[in-house]
């Protein structure tokens, strides 16, 4: 398909916070013109849309989720911790097949996209029914392994490592884990082998409650960022999700590593786990991306919420109004979130990008008056705000409707038989 | 309008959990039956309309606000406070005329519908301005002084007092004073005469700040909770906005004289000023209701965003997820603010009730599966979910289109125009 959009305002997040006003070309799947309307040859369009002057900008980077688990989502809230990890979401998860997988994905893909969400970073079993189910809506998905004690082996991320990253063009693959406190040492050092065989990043949770570090200290007299780096699991870079109780050290490694941290500040609230460190890390210079966490522990995939609580628990936590600013929230939340997630080719609108971008609306009272977009995007936007998301040069939802090769109350319907099935 | 809504689901929070399924209907501006199909007679229907098994539930009650500050979003964020008011808010709102305000009134109000919120409580200059432009939408306003040491007088306060009570059905009007450092204790006590002449509730900010609730005790050896209350204002009940920084004996004076809590958490969380202790003042049985504070410290007027915030920043501050459960701040969201407000006609939704009730997607990808619909609304809930917002039996909000007498791009284009004129 090419589309020519005109009549639009365009934030590019190249580096600029200007909003240009004029089109924006998409061929095939890459972004060929951003800017004032031009009088070169072009193709004949398959489309041409009038933006209406609402405001174009890159899809939100959704950098960690468990998007299947969308089936717990208000299942059982409200309770503490250890209690909701051990006695609701372990058993569920324990009943889940592949089929379920797939049809769960979906549906937080969908979701993804009323949010303008246009690629997810995704931990969770079945990799190859993630993948499929993302290839088939269309969506871009960064795979990363959720290894651990009871989950994979070794053997198995290498092999899907090779896998996914040839699989089909919308879909790659990180080596990861799931934590510290989930795997052993001897299956750590399997990992940093392959770190140092493919000369790979690598990604985990870490550091997301006190009792976390404080367990990973005891067992080995370092935090979990210490430990992991020491067994030489960092050298290639990569991130860690949630980094909510980081020591100083721990923001040197990240820095000197090169590492991303991932917050996840809508999970972080909703299970007490605690407010990140944000200003003290973006004074290291260490790049920062946002995600939804899982649908059980948010209970949404909706990045303007998270956009908002990542400035908001800032302030709270320093006691300062003015920390962390609008601008630097957004630049997270797109090129900080691509950063992290190997995804330089979708990270801005520009020329030869990969046309992953979404259309906000400006014609709603909660846009109004234009006073200044990027922190209104950040204060004020909402979902409701999502009039287009594309992802790939496709328009995967436009005015609330999805085009994503399946029927929305289909996949509800799955959704409800999976975990109806379960109770 | 007689309306017949069939095929719903509907919660109607009078005290119980359950949802029904069946019929809601509305004749004139009330409620007359909700529950099963019946066979009664019953008017001739001027629509009738197939919910497709979405969820009818009592509108939010947003029950602090100063709504025609929609002039400054976004205009001057990521500032101190002090220098947020002093330098941003304060000279700019002196610039405002009263046709301002209308206009601007107008576009919060607007804001609201699309929030599901069917009535405010506003406190802002020119009252006969946004009680006009309240009833000319067709929007419920519970009108409350802002007097102060700059603004209004005791004399003015009473004759409000008389005339927007007799105003138009939809409008009402509290006794309310902006707050103690503002405010002399010779107005404060001009306004305790007038609580003991009308025998009146008087609502006003009450310790926002750590800093102001220092200044009190220095001025006056007592919090602005003990200080208001020996000055006899509470002495016929009402309450207090914000409520963040509260001692115990606060919490005690608040339960014994009736009043009711407003917390405004996305304000408080904005401007760095704090966590009220939401489950101190559930468990001494003090009535809690929500607000969005103005769209310049907000900056959105969202319900769901504030909702949100309620339950999860007590579970950050108290370090436990099972603080505040949803159930509870959706009550509060709605039976709670129309209690605080004096509007125990649109509570909940029962026959006899004003209608002044919203329809509730639940076709859509956040609202899937039906695991618990209230916890669902609190946690995952988001403005794209209100598909219909119902005010005194009119539908001013349906599919995404106002029906309030006035062009929404006429209401965009004038807030551009007033702001525009400042800079």
């Amino acid at each position: 398909m090419n589309i020519r959009f005109y009549n639009g305002r365009i934030l590019t997040m190249n580096g600029s916070e200007e909003i240009l006003t004029g089109e924006l070309w998409v061929e095939g799947n890459r972004i060929t013109h951003v800017g004032p309307a031009e009088t070169i040859p072009h193709p004949s369009w398959d489309r041409e849309i009038d933006a209406e002057g609402n405001l174009f900008m890159p899809g939100f980077k959704n950098a960690h989720t468990h998007s299947a688990m969308t089936f717990l989502r208000s299942y059982a809230d409200d309770l503490p911790l250890q209690e909701w990890l051990n006695q609701q979401v372990f058993p569920m998860e324990a009943k889940l097949t592949g089929e379920d997988i797939y049809w769960l994905s979906k549906l937080a893909i969908m979701e993804y996209l009323t949010s303008g969400i246009t690629a997810n970073f995704d931990m969770y079993f079945h990799p190859e029914q993630i993948a499929r189910a993302s290839a088939e809506c269309g969506f871009r998905t960064v795979l990363v392994s959720g290894l651990n004690d009871f989950v994979s082996s070794v053997e198995e991320l290498e092999r899907d490592y090779l896998t996914y990253n040839q699989y089909h063009e919308l879909i790659s693959y990180c080596l990861g884990f799931h934590a510290e406190y989930t795997t052993s040492e001897e299956r750590l050092k399997g990992v940093a082998a392959l770190v140092e065989k493919y000369h790979a990043p690598v990604y985990a949770h870490n550091s997301e409650t006190r009792r976390e570090v404080e367990e990973c200290i005891m067992r080995h007299g370092k935090t979990p960022t210490a430990y992991l780096d020491s067994l030489g699991l960092f050298q290639y870079g990569g991130g860690g999700y949630h980094c909510v109780h980081m020591t100083d050290e721990d923001l040197g490694i990240f820095k000197q590593r090169g590492l991303s941290v991932v917050t996840n500040p809508g999970s972080n609230t909703k299970l007490a786990s605690g407010i990140a460190r944000i200003t003290d890390m973006m004074e290291a210079g260490i790049n920062l991306a946002i995600g939804t966490d899982g649908p059980a522990s948010n209970n949404c995939l909706d990045m303007f919420r998270e956009m908002f609580l990542v400035t908001g628990l800032a302030k709270l936590r320093e006691e300062n109004a003015a920390a962390v600013p609008g601008e630097k929230v957004l630049s997270m939340a797109t090129a900080g979130g691509a950063r992290a997630m190997g995804l330089s080719d979708c990270d801005c609108l520009a020329e030869g990008k990969l046309a992953d971008l979404i259309l906000i609306d400006l014609h709603q009272p909660n846009m109004q008056p234009l006073n200044h977009v990027a922190k209104n995007l950040v204060y004020s936007g909402s979902k409701a705000n999502v009039k287009l998301t594309m992802v790939n040069g496709q328009i995967l939802y436009e005015d609330r409707k999805f085009h994503i090769h399946e029927d929305p109350e289909e996949i509800y319907q799955k959704a409800n038989e999976i975990i109806g099935r379960m109770r």
